[in-house]
């Protein structure tokens, strides 16, 4: 099993990508604040973003598209092997939530993400997800080149 | 497109069946009640439940068990097409909520589903779903001969 | 009980408001579309970015500022009392979706909002919701008067 | 910040506390397994009934009711500091989850839960939570006499 060996930094200059995004109220509980577990769609969100930011958007290589990097047998999934999240100050709704992230400890089966969630520039929490790449019957498959080279950035 | 016809009783006992459930503290808003979104999973959650007990467990039906009444080749969705639901009195965290439903308005491409949602015996909500047949990649199929039979009970 | 009147049409030119959303992986459910539950969180964004285009953001709602057309006694919310969808064709994962909206149906205690959920131009989803105002308490409470201006525009 | 110290064991006899719960479609994923983001729920609602068990329903300890072991100033939340989640193998849908729980690590001001999931015996994954003791209003409050007697046994 994975274990994730990323610290998140709180400084947002330590992070490749950022992307901003707004609570909904519907993620509120009863506590008046944004519920713990509306933060993992947050993190997903942003990899999702940051993906096609970087020119592999998530559904075509699910798709198994090779103009994202796929090989043509099926697709791939990142699979989240392990998540671990530190609350630090509530979110509530409406908050415009920055989420940053950046890649690191890359190796053939796995590769790690932190992140940094944060509010006018007041980190709100930080994150770590460690992922496995699968195919679309969820077995373990190759990791792609281009994550590979990544981690090497 | 098929349009809802049932109109909800609030009386459990014009229902066929009834599933008890407890809210989640997740479930909850800023509104300290249960979030109107909510509830569409304790419909689902309902329906799940009233399939296994008269024999069809839902899982089977998306497999195409025969032993659950599917034909082989590939499984069946049952849809949503359509839902409507009228919250009455709220429902609060850790409320344990009775979900009665039956079926009705039974043709070959479409059923519907009543509910009442009843805390206590107290009314809160009540809703109407409306599904159709689908196959495994989502196109219209033949609805099962134990749905069409439900519908003549 | 309120009911639904509206008939939600399917020429977006026909609509207010118009906000756009992504769908998220974490919505999609085990046939491949979007589930239907999650349509309304979709739903709520859209009233909450509409209440925000006209200068009554949400949240200023529901603290009763005055400066919002609060009268400071504690806020309102827009409790929903009904909702119904029609679900026409599938929303997928990474779609981005238009919500278009309207208010209608003003009266001194509720609203009725109908919508139109499209991707490039094309019907997915139309929906109505029927809201009531409440208190910070949840006890029906006078509509706020650009509430009901809006229904006489 | 607290830092989760507590390791999970994977043999359910480590655990002082069982909650059996069933997956529902709605927390499914397109990758056709339950979305990862969906255990903190189940992990909530595994809390929530081992504090029933134990003569301390989260409601009352919300509520302040002494009975629970309140001290009547506005009742008790136990805010999420952290979670740490490893997904082992995958849940489906149907599946009937047996999630097991032990208090640990106990301080003047959190405390830490560990879980394991399982389906049949069969671990899926493994978790551990640290909680702080809040008031209403979300500030740093004293934790009850119970809590702190639940980490010395």
């Amino acid at each position: 099993m994975a274990r994730q060996s990323l610290q998140p930094a709180r400084d947002p200059a330590d992070y490749a990508f950022t992307h901003r995004l707004r609570t909904r109220f519907a993620e509120t509980d009863a506590m008046g604040i944004i519920h713990h577990a509306a933060y993992l769609p947050y993190l997903e969100e942003a990899r999702v973003e940051y993906l096609r930011a970087i020119g592999h958007p998530y559904d075509s290589v699910r798709a198994g598209d090779s103009a994202a990097g796929g090989d043509g047998d099926g697709g791939r999934d990142f699979a989240v092997l392990e998540v671990s999240v530190q609350y630090r100050r509530p979110l509530h709704f409406d908050d415009e939530v920055d989420v940053s992230l950046v890649i690191g400890a890359v190796t053939g089966a796995t590769f790690q993400i932190a992140y940094l969630l944060s509010v006018g520039g007041e980190a709100r929490a930080t994150a770590v997800t460690v992922h496995g790449c699968v195919d679309g019957r969820g077995r373990p498959a190759r990791m792609p080149a281009w994550v590979r080279e990544l981690g090497e950035a």
